[in-house]
C-alpha cells in the first residue's frame, strides 16, 4: 500500500492503465472526472485511446459515450477525439481537436447546462452509465474517496456507473483532504427536498466520495500534473471592461441595491474575469464571497488579500504558479474554499437564492441583447454553453462581458441578430465591451438597441448597426423588435465569403 | 358597509372610479392587478383611460407605467392602450389594441419572465412603483383583503407601492375565501431562505393579503365578471396533439421513468392545452396533481373527474359555465386548489424541486430545436414569454406543443431556424405537433434535425427542410448545428413579400 491507497480492498486492485482499459466494452458510455482541466484521469484516457487506435488499425470499430464533468485536456478529450473513439461526448469541451472533430460533423455533442447533468444521467436521458472513470487524490483506511482538484459529476458517475476505475494522483495536494463538501442529499422528483444552502461557506455535506469497493474493478496509480493554465496579464482591453464592471458595482453599492460585501460572485474564466477580480482586489470591497464553478489565479488572490471570505466551487483552475502556492498554504485556503458537486455549485435553487453576480464571457451579442456564448457563425461550436445559464437566468444581476471586436477586428462582438442563441433577452441584464456598459434591466427592446450600439459597439461598427436599426426602424414588419430578416445574419455571410463584418467599401 | 367591506376604516374611504383615479399622478408608474383575465380592477383602469383621453384632448401628455401580473382584459389593457395612456407595459398581454400599439412603436413593452417580476420590482429596475391599483374580493373585521379569482403580484404591489387603490368586486365568489396560499417569506438576498414547498398541495403562508389602512386612498365597490374566456372544444389537430403527448407520458411511466401519479402539470392556457387535460380525464392516471400557472376549464374537469388531487396555481381562467361550476361547488374545490403569487407559483426553485410536465404553446420551432414563443416574423410581438421559461428549464420534462402549419397552411411552425429566441435548444426536451412528437433528449443537433422533420413537420413543408438540411449539411461552415446563413431567414422573408413559407413553385 502506498500513502495514498490507505484501504486493502482498494489496493489490491491496483493495476497499470492499459490492463484497466481492457476492462471497457467497446460501446460503453463512460463517465470521466475533471472540470476546467483539472481532476481528469491522467492514464486511463490515453490508454483507451491507444486500444482505440489499434481496433481501427485492424478495421474493427470502437466507439465509446464521454462523459465529463466539463472540459478536461489535450491527453483525454484530445487523445480520444483524434482516434475517433467518441460517439457521443456532452457536456462542455475546450479541446481543439474534438472540436475539429464536431465541427466536421465526425462526432456527435450534446451542449447542456452544468446542473442540468446529473438529473438528465438519473433519467436516463442519455442510456446508461456503463463505466466511471475518476480521478482521486486518496483513498481512507474506511475505503472512502479523498476528491481531486475538481468534483464535477463524480458522485453521479460513481452512484450511476455499473463499474468504476480509479486513478489515485499522488501529484494531487494531500491538502485537498477536507475542503471538499459531497451532498448526498439529492433525488429524483418527486423525492426532492430544500437544499439547504443560505451562505457559500455552508458545509451540507461530506468531504468524502463513497464507493463500494465491489464496484472497483481497477485502480490506476498516477503521478501527473493537471493541465496548465496559462495566466497571462490583463491587457489593455480586459483592464477597462474591468473598470467598467466595478463603475457598476460601485454605484450599485452606493445606491442602496447592492450590500457594501457585494453579492456571492460568479465568474468565468480566462483574462476578462482575472481582471475583474484583480480590479476587486484593489477595490473598496471587503468581506465578499463567491458562489461559483472554478477558482482561478484571479480568485485566489482575492482570498490571499483577504478581501474574499469564502469562495465555493466545483473545480480549481490554477495557472502552475499558482499551484504552487495554493500547495504551499493549503491548510490557509481549506476554511476558505469549499468545492462541490457541480449539480449544486450550479443549482438554480442556490443561484437564485444566495442571488449571485453573475459574469460570463461571449461570442457576441445582438443589438436587441439576445446573446450567442457557443456558435462561431451560427454553425461552428466554439466550446460549451458551460454553467452561464445556470447562473446568468437565476442571478440577482447577469452581467455579460466580451471585447467589441475579434480576429483582429474583422468580427464585430455586436451584431444586428445573433447567429445562435443562448441566453435570451429575457435573461441578459448588462452587457459590457471596452467601449462601454450597456445596463439593460427594465428596457424594451428598442431602448436596448439604442444603449448597446451607443454604449457596447466599436465604433468602426457603430455606424453601420446605427444604420440597420434606423432602416430597420422604418420597414420592419413589426416595430417591437425591428428586423430586416433579408440582411439580420449579412453581416455573418459576408464574414464567411469575405473573411471580414466590415462593409466592402471598408475592407 | 356593505357585506364585502366588514372593516369601518376601509368602508369609510369608498368612493367612485372616476374620483379614485384623480390620486393618480400623471407620469406614475401604476402595478395592477390581473391574471389571465382574471382578478383585475374593473372599473379604475376605465375611468382612467377617460382622464388620459381628456387630457390629450385639451393637448396634454398623460402617460403611466402599468405593470400588472400577466394579461388582463380590454376594458383595462384595451382601454388603456386606445388612448395611448401607457408609457412601458409589462410583464405579458395579449390585448389586440396593445398588441397593435407595441408593433407599431407608439409604447415600449418589457417582456419578462413571470418569475422575475416581484424581484426586479423589489430591486428597483423599473423605477419606484408609485400606485397600486388591485381588486379584491373582500375586506375582513380585521382589515385584511380576500384575494380575487387572480393572486399575481397583488403582495409585492401593496408592499412596494406608496399608495393603494382596491376595488372590491362583489361578483367574485365569497368561497374564494380560504383558498389562497399567500407566503410573505420572499426576501432580497442575502436574506433569503428556502421557498418551504415540498408537494403542490403544501400551505405555506396566510389566505388574505396584507395592507395598512394608511396606504389605502380609495376604494371602489364593483360588481362585474372577469373576461370570459371562450371555451371551444377540442379540435382535430388539438386532439391529435394531446394524443401525442399521453402516448409520451405512458411510455415513461411504463418505463419506470415517471411515477403513475405523473409529476405535477404544468399546463399553458388554451385549446391544446384543453384538449391534453382531456386526454387525462379519459387516461389511466390517477392522484395527479398540478402545479402551475392558470386553472382552466380542463384543470377543473380533472379535479372534477377525481383524478387530480390538488392544483396550485396563481389564477383562474375560466369559461363562463365553469365559473357557475365553480360557484356551484366552490367548497368542494377550495381543498383541492390554491392560488398563490406568481412568484412563488412559478419559482424556479419549485419548479425544479417537484419536477413539474411542463406542457406550453409556441410560435415556432427550428430544425435544432430552438423555439420562438413570442415573436412573428422576428420583430412582431404577440403576447409575451409568461412563465413558460420558468417551468420549460426547471421542468422535469419540458414538451412544447404546437400545430405544424398557422395561417391556413400559409406558415410552417417548423422552419429552418427560428427568427427569435425564447427558448434555447439547451432547454427544449420534447417538440408535438399533430404529425407526431420528437423526443429531442440527449440528442445532438445533428439528430435533432433529423427527428423534429421526420416526426413534426408538415408534410407540405418536409420537403423542403430536409432539403435545406441535406444542402446545409454540404456546405456549413461548420457542421455541429449545420446551417446556411443565407437562406436560414428566407422562409420568413418570404412570407413577408408573398404572404406565404411555401416555395414559390407551390404556392
Amino acid at each position: 500500500m502506498t500513502g495514498r491507497i490507505r484501504n486493502q480492498r482498494f489496493a489490491a486492485k491496483v493495476v497499470e492503465a492499459p490492463e484497466a482499459v481492457e476492462l471497457i466494452e467497446p460501446g460503453a458510455n463512460v463517465g470521466m472526472s475533471g472540470f476546467t482541466g483539472a481532476g481528469y484521469p491522467k492514464e486511463v484516457p490515453g490508454a483507451l485511446a491507444k486500444r482505440v487506435a489499434e481496433a481501427h488499425s485492424r478495421g474493427l470499430p470502437m466507439k465509446f459515450g464521454l462523459w465529463t464533468g466539463a472540459s478536461t485536456a489535450p491527453e483525454l478529450d484530445g487523445a480520444l477525439a483524434d482516434v475517433e473513439g467518441i460517439d457521443l461526448r456532452l457536456p462542455y469541451q475546450s479541446d481543439p481537436v474534438t472540436r475539429a472533430k464536431i465541427n466536421s460533423g465526425l462526432m456527435d455533442y450534446t451542449d447542456i447546462h452544468l446542473s442540468h447533468v446529473a438529473q438528465r444521467v438519473w433519467q436516463g436521458a442519455f442510456g446508461k452509465l456503463d463505466v466511471a472513470v475518476v480521478e482521486v487524490s486518496g483513498i481512507t483506511e474506511d475505503g472512502r474517496l479523498v476528491p481531486s482538484s475538481s468534483v464535477g459529476n463524480n458522485k453521479t458517475w460513481l452512484e450511476q456507473a455499473d463499474r468504476v476505475i480509479l486513478e489515485v494522483n499522488s501529484w494531487q495536494s494531500e491538502h485537498l483532504e477536507g475542503m471538499h463538501d459531497i451532498y448526498y442529499g439529492t433525488a429524483l422528483p418527486p423525492r426532492r427536498k430544500p437544499i439547504p444552502i443560505t451562505r457559500p461557506a455552508d458545509r451540507i455535506g461530506t468531504p468524502y466520495l463513497e464507493c463500494p469497493a465491489d464496484k472497483v474493478i481497477a485502480v490506476v496509480e498516477t503521478e501527473s500534473p493537471d493541465r496548465n493554465t496559462v495566466f497571462t496579464p490583463p491587457d489593455e482591453t480586459s483592464e477597462r471592461i474591468a473598470g467598467h464592471v466595478l463603475d457598476l458595482l460601485e454605484t450599485e453599492v452606493r445606491s442602496g441595491r447592492l450590500p457594501r460585501e457585494l453579492l456571492p460572485l460568479q465568474s468565468g474564466v480566462g483574462n476578462v474575469a482575472n481582471a475583474v477580480l484583480a480590479g476587486l482586489g484593489a477595490g473598496p470591497f471587503d468581506g465578499m464571497t463567491a458562489y461559483t464553478e472554478v477558482i482561478q489565479d484571479g480568485m485566489l488572490a482575492l482570498i490571499e488579500s483577504g478581501k474574499l471570505r469564502t469562495a465555493s466551487a466545483t473545480a480549481f483552475s490554477l495557472s502552475p504558479a499558482a499551484i504552487d502556492r495554493f500547495n504551499r498554504d493549503a491548510a490557509a485556503y481549506r476554511d476558505r474554499i469549499l468545492l462541490r458537486p457541480q449539480e449544486i455549485s450550479n443549482h438554480p435553487e442556490v443561484v437564485r437564492r444566495l442571488g449571485c453576480l453573475a459574469m460570463n464571457g461571449i461570442v457576441e451579442a445582438d443589438i436587441y441583447g439576445n446573446i450567442n456564448s457557443t456558435h462561431l457563425m451560427g454553425s461552428r461550436i466554439q466550446n460549451g454553453i458551460g454553467g452561464s445559464g445556470d447562473f446568468a437566468r437565476n442571478a440577482h444581476v447577469s452581467i455579460f462581458v466580451t471585447p467589441s471586436v475579434a480576429k483582429g477586428g474583422a468580427v464585430s462582438a455586436i451584431v444586428p441578430m445573433v447567429s445562435h442563441v443562448d441566453h435570451t433577452e429575457h435573461d441578459v441584464d448588462v452587457i459590457v465591451t471596452e467601449q462601454g456598459l450597456a445596463d439593460l434591466r427594465g428596457l424594451s427592446p428598442r431602448k436596448r438597441a439604442e444603449r448597446i450600439i451607443a454604449n457596447c459597439a466599436h465604433p468602426d461598427f457603430r455606424p453601420a448597426l446605427q444604420d440597420y436599426y434606423d432602416r430597420a426602424l422604418q420597414s420592419s414588419f413589426g416595430l417591437h423588435t425591428p428586423h430586416l430578416l433579408g440582411e439580420a445574419l449579412s453581416w455573418h455571410q459576408r464574414y464567411l465569403e469575405e473573411g471580414s463584418m466590415r462593409p466592402a467599401a471598408a475592407n
